[in-house]
């Protein structure tokens, strides 16, 4: 998608230094646009950990090229060069506990390298397929755009072409993913194809994702929205001022279940209570095949309080601060995800189509998962 | 309540001049306690505009004796001072359209003057009346914490004496009132009587009541406390975390449809979707008896967009600063309030008990309201 009207990934191999992969370090949007260098797996560890990058498919991204760092950075005899990525792969692994892109990714590069003969293969073959998670992101972020896209149309047609309001949680933007997003690539398609479209951003409490990088991202693309408190949407839901939902997931589960942004469930509920749709779009690689239940299986991150008890913005001066906004020594608790129960989800929009949120369902577009 | 260990109300009759009434003014809290004189009609309606001033029982309190002020400042001729009182209490009631008790302090006070022949005895009926209402609502305060508690009780004795973790929403502490607080007065009545009580503290974006006051009385008064950002809830609920709900209101219909800060509808859905009690305490004050339909006819406050756009807090330096977290220029809508269904609601606890929250179960403790 653009920034200042220039199409533009968040993550991509340097032009001139192979050595190196770019992001754009996302702490400092909106207020500044900042391109960070990575050259080692502490600098890829860190920038998924300190949430320089962060979002279900950008996270698998940067893992993948995580372990490419890994075996262009190991050393060159084979024994040592396997310790090197498994280490690597390690630490990786332990930077985000709830996103299953982040293992999906890793075990896909690992996978791949050990099918190839010789470090100097595997070395590019990890290139290659971090290259290849990378593409296939932004391909299938644009499916689930033309998928996600009929269903706004239909909604559009309903209301006789006056605007589609559309909330959405967090950030499953373009920023959360390599291009398009997955619950924006709908509402970036829709907009392209001259729909009518109004997003209601929730802020995202406490990183305000919403605020900070949807918002950000929205106004890029010069798709009409605004922003409000998470507090918001049952209020907005309540007086037919939303038409539908779309958010995205860091894990989903074989029977439907989501794990997304802390907050999401809240929204479910109040879309199921005044019979509005509420979707949720992904691309593939974030279903967890391995389970059912989300409430019970799914580990949900917990975060520094700290997170809550201070927040990041622009001073009246441009720069940037931290202000404390609760009682010295507060203490605070801060989880990452809630979980959505597959029975309060319309419909979830992946690369192969639209579907009901129930394993039956899912197994139908997946049958090889079956 | 105690502020620094001392007993303390939020409105008070300055000691040694009747001409000023004093207040916390509350937008300094928790970082500064900042007293404020107040001692013109205008001074009243900024403080209650403003939210130096808020909730539903001290906007009540701050209205009746803004109305005093009004009385004691008007011109000495009958003719004249019936204009000036006329005209304040228009000023007063435009401040905050949702809170009932505005109106209804303001109306209470015309009465009684009214009541009275001759200015000076209008003034000194208007300076008891407000006294009276203050001291009625610190007293049914007070009630409503015993009848809360005798709920509270239960619940820890299913618990067998392990804390119960009461979740709430905004401030409907003593901050909200004269004293005691509605939602807080059984918290603080169990506490006292030794029950183990936790509060969850929603930190109630965008004004951060929650985590500027509510955590801020909470620890003032020594009670175990957790702030969050008001995402979390419904995580919390589905894990068991959270034994029950405990909101305010600024209005209450005579069916039993509360209008609460923005996001206690979510709450109650949570609550509801877990089968955990949602109780909303509030004394009769906070009774609008002419509407039934709460989502139809209780006028929801719209305010500046720049409120979610701009967070106030303490710079690492200890001042106060105001810090941008949106892009430049972006648009926010901020309701003020929700309404929540008496569906979702377990019961009311008011100074008159415990019932459901539905009419015939309301009229039944108000009879004169049949």
């Amino acid at each position: 998608m653009k920034v200042n009207g220039k199409p533009c990934r968040t993550i991509w191999p340097h032009p001139d230094d192979p050595r190196i992969v770019q992001i754009i370090d996302q702490r400092h949007l909106p207020h500044r646009y900042v391109i960070e260098d990575l050259a080692s797996v502490a600098d890829f560890a860190t920038a998924i950990r300190e949430m320089h990058v962060r979002g279900a498919g950008l996270i698998g991204a940067t893992a993948g090229f995580g372990i490419y760092c890994a075996a262009i950075t190991a050393p060159d005899d084979p024994a040592g060069f396997a310790d090197w990525i498994a280490e690597a792969a390690a630490r990786l692994l332990k930077t985000r506990p709830t996103a299953s892109n982040l293992a999906w990714a890793v075990s896909r590069l690992r996978s791949a390298m050990e099918k190839e003969e010789g470090v100097a293969a595997k070395r590019r073959r990890a290139f290659a397929e971090a290259q290849a998670i990378a593409d296939e992101d932004a391909d299938f972020c644009r499916r689930i755009g033309e998928h996600g896209l009929a269903v706004i149309r239909e909604i559009s047609r309903r209301k006789n072409g006056r605007p589609v309001n559309i909330l959405t949680h967090c950030n499953a933007g373009w920023l959360a993913f390599v291009d398009y997003g997955s619950a924006t690539a709908p509402i970036y398609a829709a907009h392209a194809d001259g729909i009518p479209v109004h997003v209601w951003v929730d802020e995202t409490r406490p990183w305000l994702q919403g605020a900070k990088l949807t918002a950000w991202e929205l106004g890029q693309e010069g798709v009409p929205h605004t922003l409000i408190a998470d507090n918001t949407g049952g209020h907005l839901m309540q007086h037919g001022m939303v038409d539908m939902v779309i958010v995205g997931t860091d894990r989903t589960t074989r029977c439907g279940d989501v794990a997304n942004k802390i907050g999401t469930y809240l929204k479910a509920l109040a879309a199921h209570d005044n019979q509005i749709p509420f979707y949720v779009a992904l691309p593939s690689s974030t279903f967890d095949w391995t389970i059912c239940d989300g409430i019970r299986d799914i580990p949900i991150e917990e975060r520094s309080g700290e997170e809550v008890c201070f927040i990041k913005g622009k001073t009246a001066g441009g720069g940037e601060a931290s202000i404390g906004i609760a009682p010295e020594g507060c203490r605070a608790a801060n989880y990452g995800f809630d979980v959505t129960p597959a029975r309060l989800i319309s419909g979830l929009i992946t690369e192969r189509g639209v579907m009901r949120a129930a394993e039956e369902d899912i197994l139908r577009l997946y049958p090889e998962r079956g």
